[in-house]
């Protein structure tokens, strides 16, 4: 299995809920990889100063992988740029995918508008044949993807055909695990915690950081008082409830008088801030034990090397079905 | 400097005339490198059954550039796959280009139509960018192209622009040297000898093979008797008489008696397949002597080697400089 994510840094209560319990339940059923996608970062942020702080920011990914639950035991980490093979897998896949069928690939279009760009550099054209190649030269066979990735993994789909085919089979058809990825509102009530709306609450914020956090989330906007009945359903401060207070008899209670009018806001939030911050101790407890750089540096260095050994295998055996 | 070509086995005398013996010479001058470019060669011809056979053409072709007098100890020669350091550059580089300035490049029209292609594959697209990346890989300053490669060199010398300003100073602006290259006159009279035309004498080819071969070259097609004045300008035989004859005196002799009606096709012509076969000889001398499957890998194992080191070393500038 291969997942992985941009180098954004430390993550947030909407990754861990999105894709990393997830993903700590898949690595006891799969060999896992997690690319740390630097280059992928470079098709819309190639600038010096986008790139500036990457190393820190990737120790602190990584911390957060390993604070989650994650075990560098069962899941190799790795950093796509110290990996040379998947360039040149990539640039052999290059051959067998027109550029009529990536200009037709949806994403390409949205990040486009998105970033209000007016041409497409070869690199962000190209990516989806790079992502190819990650998912091929680990041989994935299944890989957890949003559903804005499912354009991704059919060109991956067409290239295998194509590949095997052509030089004798040698990848399998990787498939998608189209995980109902759960989506968390943000503090401010937006549909989606976000680092770049900045509604979210870290995984590595201290104790006092998510009570403040808390207490200032959006709520019901049409209960002004606390005698004011008041709705539950889709509100943030009880989805929070939900998913991190394991009282399920304390959250029963709160929403029950917040319906009647007979709680106040003050309350739910500071049970809620106690129920986050015992929610997420363990996970502080285990990122104070491996914050230390070296430390994190030989995860990312030994799961590199792993990974890349998978790569000059892989390419090996793609040279040679080849002929090259 | 950095030149090459792709793997197309054994050279001919058009290839000798046109650029070899201008990279024996230039080899005293720069550290040169030659690449065999089977990536490049993918890009037109990525089926199995055209690839099949590449081993025994490089052997050819290392052997050729040996028995012209290329020196490995002076020359590098390597074959361009085994660098996946090269990918993982141009992969880099193909963030600073755009996919219109491509397509605007002028040998991707030209080569759609001479191949009868109706989309451009992705490989065909990207291949200027890979380019660049086997010449600033080296690093290198001077770059021997025809007039129909400069159009790639353009490419390249943006990408070099834009990665120092972007990253710091790491490449040389590369230079173009245009060499007034010689075509050569195919024995069948037409304007450029060539494999695919099958118009050519092979530079290995044995006494006989030449003989035969000259034996039926074009000449002077409106001369039908010996006894008729004939035209030397322009006719195959003296063209090659001029080139590869050391006999001053008897090709001055030939060429005079030839306009007077007084020499027939046939001393002509058994005096060159002689000629011939004298400047050949040497280069047949040197490819026995070095005729062994055994050192024409090692030649391209040690080169490959080298190239290598310096791709790496490139790379770890780049990744250095763009703070990856």
């Amino acid at each position: 299995m291969l997942t992985g994510d941009r180098p954004t840094g430390a993550l947030h209560l909407g990754h861990l809920v999105g894709t990393l319990l997830k993903r700590v339940e898949l690595q006891n059923q799969f060999q896992t990889f997690i690319i740390i996608a630097d280059l992928h970062t470079l098709t819309t942020k190639p600038n010096k100063e986008q790139i500036a702080g990457l190393k820190e920011r990737m120790r602190q990914q990584v911390l957060t992988y390993l604070a989650v639950g994650l075990d560098p035991d069962k899941t190799v980490i790795y950093q796509q740029s110290r990996i040379p093979e998947v360039c040149e897998l990539a640039t052999i896949f290059s051959m067998l995918i027109s550029v009529p069928r990536l200009e037709r690939v949806p994403t390409l279009k949205e990040q486009l508008t998105n970033l209000h760009l007016d041409q497409v550099s070869l690199g962000l054209l190209s990516y989806p044949v790079l992502q190819a190649a990650d998912i091929l030269m680990v041989k994935a066979e299944v890989v957890p993807v949003g559903q804005d990735q499912a354009s991704h993994l059919e060109v991956t789909k067409e290239i295998v055909q194509r590949f095997n085919n052509n030089y004798g089979r040698v990848f399998p058809e990787p498939q998608a695990i189209f995980s109902t990825e759960k989506i968390l509102v943000g503090i401010d009530g937006q549909a989606k915690m976000s680092k770049s709306l900045d509604n979210g609450i870290a995984l590595f914020d201290g104790p006092d950081q998510v009570k403040a956090k808390v207490m200032r989330m959006y709520t019901d906007p049409k209960r002004i008082r606390a005698t004011d009945p008041g709705t539950v359903e889709g509100n943030p401060v009880f989805i929070y409830h939900d998913l991190f207070n394991n009282d399920k008899y304390e959250v029963a209670d709160l929403k029950k008088r917040y319906r009647m009018g007979k709680v106040g806001d003050i309350e739910v939030k500071e049970k809620l801030a106690s129920a986050l911050n015992n929610y997420l101790q363990p996970i502080r407890d285990r990122a104070e034990k491996y914050r230390k750089a070296d430390y994190l540096d030989d995860v990312l260095d030994s799961g590199s090397q792993t990974a890349r050994n998978e790569a000059i295998k892989t390419l090996n055996q793609v040279r040679q079905v080849m002929g090259l």
